[in-house]
C-alpha cells in the first residue's frame, strides 16, 4: 500500500518542476480536477500539479525528480478511459503527454510508423491517408496511441487486425528511475530475449511513462463493404457472429447493437436504423474478395432470421455508420442526464457469447437497471452501460452487485474481467479471482520495476 | 554468475528425485550426453541426472527440490532447439518432457486447444485434421509445442499466422519455489494486468517450466495452393517477396531457397526441382481467392523474372514440397560430413531484406565460407547454414568472425539477432547491443522470478 508523499517532498517537486517547466505546470484547481476524475463511477482524485510536457527529455526530468522525493507520476493522454486510470489517491504529478503530438516516422514499404505518445488515432489515420495506409485499432474516443498501448486496447476491427497488443512493435518508455529504454526492433519477429513491449503494452503507465510507440501499419484494402442487419434477438446476432467466426470469413468489423442502443444511435446521430437487434458489419478486401464474403454471411445470417440488410460502399456513409457506433456512449449518456454510467467489458469464449449475454440481460432486467448493450462480438467481448442515480442508495448497491454477478458470470465461462479497458482502479478487486498465483508474479514484475511504487500507484496489479 | 551446485546438494538431490521417480531418472553416461549437446557448434554440458515426468505435479516436486538445494533445472522437449539452450553448463537436472504428451481439450467452436508441453506439433495436427483444424506454426524439427512455445518459434506460416507469440493464449508454468501458476483465459483477449503469457513465451525455460500451453486453432482452408517459382538472382526472389507483402496479398507462405540448398533437396529428398533461386509459395482462402492471390503473386514474380511456375492443389505434392524445406537443415548438413554447422537467424525490415541478403552472400563468398540460404522471407528472416571444420582454427576463425559481421549488418539494419531460434547460449552476446538500457530490465524479471538462479542458469538475458 503506498501512502501519501510527504507534503514538504511535493512542494519540493512542484518548486523544482516549475523551474524546467515554467507555466507548463500547472497546480489550478480546474485543471488539476479535469486531471483526476473520468467520466465513469470511478472515484476521481486530484493530482497535485500537472506538467504538460513536449519532449522524451521533459518526461525524464519529471520522473527523475519525482523518484528524488517518492512522488507519484500518472501519465495522462486524452483522459478518455473508464477505469479510473489517471487518478491520483496519492497525489502526485499528472504528466500530460498531449504535447508529445509528433509522427517521427513512416515506413510505407515496411508497413510501420513510430509516434509520439500524445498522437492520436485519428490524427495518424488523417496523416496516413494519401500514402494508402491506416492504422487498424479504434477504441471510441480519439484516443491518444500512448494510451491505447498503456490499456491495451482494442475496438471494432479486432476481429480481423488484433488488439494494440498484436500491433504495436516496441515502446520508448521512462522507467521509473527516469531512465529511457527503446523496446522492440523494426524486424517483424523476434526471439531476442524477454518481450518487453508486450509487458509495457497494458501497464497502464505502473511500470513506465510510454513516450513514443512503434506500429505496424496496414494498406487500405482496395474494397471496403460495410453494412447492417437486424435480427430477431441479441442472441441471434450471437449465434451468426459465432458461425461467421467459426467458418474463418475473414470479418474486419461485426458490432453488435441492441434495441435501447438504435434508438440512442437514432436520436444522438440523426440516423433512421430500424429499431431491432443489429450487427453492424465491415468487409476488407479485393473487390472479388469481399462480395464473397458479403454472400457467406448473408446465408449465415438469413439461417438465424437476419433481414434489412443494408450495405453501404460509399467512404461518407460507412463513416457516418462507424461514427455513430463509437459514439455510443455518449449517446445513451446524453440521454440519461444526472445519472452515472458503469460500462463492463466482459469477454468469453465465443462459444459462451449468446449464453453470457442472455444471462446478463435477464439479471439486469429482474434487477430493474436501464443497460444498453453493445459488442465487439466477433471477440466474445460485449459492454454493456449501466445507469444509476449516485443519490439513490439502494440503486447504487442493486447496480453494484449485478456488476460483480455479471464478471463472476464470465470467469466462470472461462472469460475476463475486462477484455479491452483495461483495471485501473475500478477493476483491481477482480484479479485475484482471474489470475489466481499468477498475480503475484505481476506485482514481482512491478515491484521489480518501481521499487518505490512512485509510476502510477494503485491502479492495475498494485498491491 | 552462477556457480555449480556443491557436489553434495546434487547428490542429494538425485537422491531425493529417484525416490519419486524411480527408474524414470537417469544418471547414465549417454542419456545425460544426448540431453546436454545440441546439433550445432553451440558446447554442450551434460545434466548430472535426466528426470523423465508425466505429470505438471511431477515437474512440482522436482523444482521444489532442485530450489531446497540451488540446483539447477534445465527443460528438455524434443532437443531441436539450436542456441545450446538446453546444455546445463552449471550442471542440475534436465527435466525430459516429452512424457507430457496429452491433448487435454480441443474445443473446435472456439478454435482453441489446450496441450501438455511434450505435444509435438505434428502429433497435434494428426489429432486435429478430422475436425478440420490445424495448428500452423512450423519450424523445420517436428518439436514440441512446449519447447516451441519456451524459445518463441515461428516457421513457415508465420506471414499470414504469426509466430508462437500470437498463438499462445496461456500457459501452465512450474516456477522457480515449485508454485505452479496458469496464464492467460479462454477470452480471445483481456486488459486484466500484465501479459505473463507473453512474457512465458520465449523466456527459454529461465522463469519457469512450462508443462501445459492453450494455442489458437485455424480451419483447414478450403483452398490451398502451393508451388514453386524461380528467379534469375537470389535478389530477385527478396525483391518479388517485399512487394507481394507490401501490396498486401495474404500469402501463407513464402519462402526463399537458393542453389545451394534446391541441389541439396534434389539430393536428400529425391526431388527434381530446377536449379535456380527459387521461392516457395502458399496460399490459403477460398477458391476464388487463391486463385486470385496466385494471380495476383504472378504478375508481381513476372516483373522480377519469375518463371518455371510450377502449381501443386494436391495434399500429397505439397507435403513433398513442404517436408523437402522443413528437411533444409538435414538436407545440407549430410552433404557435408565431418563438418559443424552454424546458423543464422538474422531478421531485419523487409524494405532492407534484399541488401542484408545480397551484402551477407557477398561477405560469404568472400570468406570462402560454404553457407547455403533458406529464408522466411515474407517476414524478413533468413538462415545461412555455415559449415566449417571445427579442426581447422582458421576456418573457425574465419566463420565467428563473418557470423558476427552478419549480425552487426541486422542489427544496423533495424533488425534482430534472431528471428525464430532463441538466444540460448549461443546469442547472449548480442544482447546488449540489441536492448540497450532495455536488457537490465529483463533481468530485473528474471531475478525477481528465480532469485536462486536455478531456472536453465547461463541462458537467455541470464547476467
Amino acid at each position: 500500500m503506498t501512502t501519501p508523499a510527504p507534503k514538504n517532498s511535493t512542494t519540493q517537486t512542484i518548486a523544482r518542476l516549475r523551474d524546467i517547466l515554467g507555466d507548463r505546470l500547472s497546480t489550478a484547481e480546474a485543471v488539476r480536477q479535469q486531471h483526476g476524475k473520468d467520466q465513469t463511477w470511478n472515484p476521481g482524485a486530484p493530482p497535485d500539479a500537472v506538467a504538460f510536457v513536449q519532449t522524451t527529455k521533459e518526461v525524464q526530468q519529471i520522473v527523475s525528480i519525482c523518484a528524488d522525493h517518492s512522488v507519484p507520476v500518472i501519465p495522462y493522454g486524452t483522459g478518455t478511459s473508464l477505469e479510473g486510470h489517471f487518478s491520483a489517491p496519492y497525489g502526485g504529478i499528472s504528466i500530460d503527454l498531449n504535447g508529445l503530438n509528433h509522427i517521427l516516422e513512416v515506413n510505407s514499404e515496411d508497413l510501420d510508423c513510430r509516434v509520439e505518445a500524445g498522437v492520436t488515432r485519428k490524427a495518424l489515420n488523417a496523416h496516413l491517408r494519401d500514402q494508402g495506409l491506416f492504422f487498424p485499432i479504434d477504441p471510441g474516443a480519439d484516443a491518444s496511441l500512448g494510451g491505447m498501448t498503456a490499456t491495451r486496447a482494442s475496438g471494432t476491427n479486432a476481429v480481423r487486425y488484433g488488439t494494440m497488443k498484436d500491433n504495436v512493435l516496441g515502446v520508448t518508455a521512462v522507467m521509473a528511475n527516469g531512465e529511457v529504454i527503446r523496446t522492440g526492433t523494426r524486424a517483424r519477429k523476434s526471439s531476442a530475449g524477454y518481450d518487453l513491449t508486450r509487458l509495457m503494452v497494458g501497464s497502464e503507465g505502473t511500470l513506465g511513462v510510454i513516450t513514443e510507440v512503434a506500429l505496424k501499419l496496414y494498406g487500405i484494402p482496395e474494397s471496403i463493404r460495410a453494412g447492417v442487419c437486424t435480427f430477431p434477438s441479441v442472441e441471434a446476432c450471437c449465434k451468426t457472429t459465432m458461425q461467421t467466426i467459426q467458418l474463418g470469413i475473414p470479418i474486419a468489423r461485426i458490432e453488435l447493437v441492441d434495441v435501447e442502443h438504435i434508438k440512442a444511435f437514432n436520436s444522438h446521430s440523426k440516423l433512421s436504423l430500424v429499431e431491432a437487434p443489429t450487427l453492424f458489419l465491415e468487409f476488407h478486401g479485393t473487390e472479388a474478395g469481399t462480395r464473397e464474403q458479403t454472400e457467406m454471411f448473408a446465408a449465415i445470417a438469413e439461417e438465424h432470421g437476419g433481414s434489412n440488410f443494408s450495405w453501404a460502399s460509399k467512404e461518407e456513409d460507412r463513416t457516418k455508420l462507424w461514427q455513430a457506433r463509437h459514439d455510443a456512449f455518449w449517446a445513451t449518456k446524453n440521454l440519461m442526464p444526472g445519472k452515472e454510467p458503469i460500462v463492463t467489458d466482459l469477454c468469453v469464449p465465443i462459444s459462451r457469447l449468446a449464453e453470457c449475454v442472455e444471462e446478463s440481460r435477464k439479471d439486469l432486467e429482474a434487477s430493474n437497471i436501464y443497460a444498453p448493450m453493445v459488442g465487439h462480438v466477433g471477440d466474445g467481448n460485449f459492454h454493456t452501460i449501466m445507469f444509476f442515480d449516485p443519490a439513490d442508495e439502494l440503486e447504487v448497491k442493486r447496480v453494484k452487485a449485478a456488476y460483480g454477478r455479471m464478471i463472476e458470470r464470465a470467469l466462470a465461462m472461462g472469460g475476463t474481467c475486462t477484455g479491452e479497458h483495461g483495471v485501473g482502479s475500478g477493476k483491481r478487486a477482480y484479479l485475484p479471482r482471474e489470475h489466481g498465483p499468477a498475480l503475484a508474479y505481476m506485482q514481482a514484475v512491478k515491484r521489480a520495476f518501481d521499487p518505490l511504487n512512485i509510476m502510477n500507484p494503485g491502479k492495475n496489479v498494485a498491491i
